[in-house]
């Protein structure tokens, strides 16, 4: 185990923290104008390879940078974002910038105000550099279907980005932002942030408001912050969640974590079970196997409330204007109004039930660990694969891990967990509602303990 | 307006009010066994015409009240309800007794254990004679299809009673018991309340507790009381829903009421609309017509939703044993598992905008006010009937006033607004959640009202 090494080609954020650049930006070393700079030059030699963006609002950017250097010149200072280069889901409202839900409905859609969220990092003193790529309406767990094309994968790019925040799990990872701003409805935040080697969280369901943001799935849409390092994500859900500092947590105490064995969930690589495995072993903790046998029919329950939430807030517009959803999209949509409405109060039940039995587990385990993606990014518009000795339809696999703990309304957080033929693997660590804060101190705690046995220069770097 | 004549043939407790016997019991100049073998005397000899009860237990009630009457003859007083005979609908658990849901699925069940409001009951001394018809599974507002065969109306018997909780209202309505239990999902006490000319309260949903009790759709169900007057649907209303008498809240105030022109919802019958009408003129309160905008697409969701709801509850039995089902019933389940998740969560959209629109006029109103049903009773089968000039569908219209309410949660009594063409007419009163004791406190002063007016010896009578 060892923190991952950088995609090829990465830029400027790849080498520098927003822990790290703290100091640098306060001391003078470095500017808000000069980050967004480094932001924009990463993005305009990534972005024909990546396509992580649907906007980049270079001429906002610069003048919300020199706003943010003035300030700080000033004596004004916003906290840790302050002059920060900051990625947007195109999925959440922004005023006065192309909003466009990755679709052609809303190709040139404009919002006249900010999403919460969006006004919070405003006020922290963020500088928002663009909108990311999204899975067409955040309805897709593969990146790969959208108005503005395919987001790719930075450590290969005919690989997959995962979705539906492709684009801001793309950004971070290439080293463009140093953090972004993602939404998660079953998995939409982890599971591109594992695919891509960055650390992504899911909040508990509320946490984070969600007005301004085009809903997928109401009882189970959230907001959350990706990052490099797990240090700046926890700076950047500081912001999205409204907490001051006076308000933070102290440090928690993890000494039990429950380890779910994936093939109880769903067929998974065995050597991404073994890298998360091991990522999770560098914490010391005392660590047991546990049965959530609920797991697997709040996997399919997951996918019986999405279909009919998602159709909920689609049917008009398919009624319209099908023809102007991506193909793929408008035929999940079709199979999502076919769920009964019997299979969704059944859905509803069973995540009561299983709420209480997943509630009495982590009373005994602090924490819940297991991998993020049973597979490594899967080839671009790859629909079957193998996981281990199954073969498995794309789809499914990529959020089997995730949407459980989206359908109980649990925070979870992905970290890296090391690289499986040159492809990020992903640790997921779940906690009780409102455990957003432990998530975060336990990815770290897990950085650290990799970094330490690293020699000082990365030999394979 | 008047008190309603009671139905030709009536039983002792067509004279007899709970209230009105209390002193009486406690001066020994009655006792429960007394009372037992009047509820008995008059079952037996209007059974064969009314088919109010699918169970009568004559040894547990002879037993039940000699237990009551040697309690009170050993000064032991369990309240206003001690000794007094009651009828439970048959979807309510009792220990011992016959629990059918009006089907043949469940024709020979003998539940181990009571729910708990029939726990309290026997804990408040009542002396509980039998277990009354209901339309099978309490799924159909008409009473007239299930296994026992159809309740008929004790005002003319070739009228249905209503439904689900047929028998309860019947039963009471013909003096057999002077109070009954009953179900109300979508209107289920107050249908047959209204149809048979008795006061029904439906409580603020989770206002009394439903284990126990066969369910229709778990977000609309409720338990609650039937009486001939609104004082004793009181009494039988603070035993069901757990209420001391410390609790009991001060006689509250009501000056505004807002009457919901019942034509806005659903055609309605004018002479049913004026017999209403006049009876809440009796109160002396400030009315004021008002719009409910949401109201008929509320009785619409309430389809919606129930249908899934109750689907969700028989999908494995329609799955095994659908030719156990009244063909009727098992025809409107098909119907109801037709309905998609996608509606589902629209209409509970729509639950969550109302409720908010609702409670915003019952800030400014004291009570709403409407019909309880548009129509006086149907012949027993009829499925095709006219309200005013228009043609109806008998099972929408029989819910159309009520389910609104239902759908918002919101307590709901129905009490006896006269008779139109000899059958009864039903005003309902619909409150705040948790506005019970306002509702049967405004019923009993319309109720007062109205007797003041009379003749000491009622012509009419």
């Amino acid at each position: 185990m060892s923190r991952l090494p950088s995609p090829a080609g990465a830029g400027y954020f790849a080498r520098h923290t927003v822990t790290g650049l703290t100091g640098e930006l306060r001391a003078g070393r470095v500017s808000p104008e000069d980050l967004v700079e480094q932001a924009l030059a990463a993005a305009a030699r990534l972005e024909p390879e990546l396509n992580a963006f649907v906007t980049l609002d270079e001429d906002g950017a610069r003048a919300a940078a020199r706003r943010a250097t003035e300030e700080l010149a000033a004596g004004v200072d916003r906290g840790p974002l302050h002059g920060i280069p900051v990625a947007v889901k195109d999925v959440v409202d922004t005023a006065g910038l192309r909003t466009t839900m990755g679709s052609r409905h809303f190709a040139d859609r404009v919002p006249d105000r900010d999403a919460t969220c969006v006004r919070r990092l405003r006020a922290a003193g963020a500088v928002i550099i663009g909108k990311t790529a999204t899975h067409e309406f955040a309805y897709g767990p593969t990146g790969d279907r959208a108005a503005g094309g395919a987001t790719r994968n930075p450590y290969r790019p005919e690989r997959m980005a995962g979705g539906s925040s492709s684009g801001s799990a793309a950004a971070v990872a290439a080293g463009v932002v140093p953090v972004s701003v993602g939404t998660d409805t079953g998995g939409s935040v982890r599971i591109p942030a594992a695919l891509c080697g960055v650390v992504g969280l899911k909040p508990s369901h509320g946490a984070v408001p969600v007005d301004g943001v085009y809903p997928v799935a109401p009882s189970l849409d959230t907001v959350g912050p990706l990052a490099r390092t797990a240090a700046d994500c926890r700076l950047l859900w500081n912001v999205l969640a409204g907490r001051t500092a006076a308000e933070r947590d102290d440090a928690p105490v993890v000494r039990r974590v429950g380890w779910i064995p994936p093939d109880t969930i769903h067929p998974t690589s065995p050597r991404v079970t073994e890298a998360a495995r091991a990522c999770l072993a560098g914490g010391g903790f005392e660590v047991e196997e546990v049965a959530v046998p609920e797991a697997a029919a709040l996997a399919r329950a997951y996918h019986t409330i999405q279909g009919s939430e998602v159709y909920a807030v689609h049917a008009d517009r398919m009624a319209t204007a099908a023809d102007l959803y991506d193909e793929e999209v408008a035929e999940r949509l079709r199979g999502a109004a076919r769920v009964r409405g019997w299979e969704y109060v059944r859905a509803c039940d069973l995540r009561d039930r299983a709420r209480e039995a997943v509630t009495a587990l982590l009373r005994v385990h602090d924490l819940l660990a297991l991998p993020t993606v049973p597979i490594p990014a899967p080839p671009l518009d790859a629909r079957a694969r193998r996981a281990g000795d199954a073969g498995v339809d794309v789809r499914t696999a990529l959020l089997a891990l995730t949407s459980p703990w989206s359908v109980l309304g649990l925070p979870a957080v992905t970290l890296p967990a090391g690289l499986v033929d040159g492809l990020p693997a992903g640790l997921q660590l779940v906690a009780p509602a409102g455990g957003e804060e432990l998530l975060l101190a336990v990815a770290q705690e897990l950085h650290d303990a990799t970094t330490e046995t690293e020699p000082p220069v990365p030999a394979r770097h």
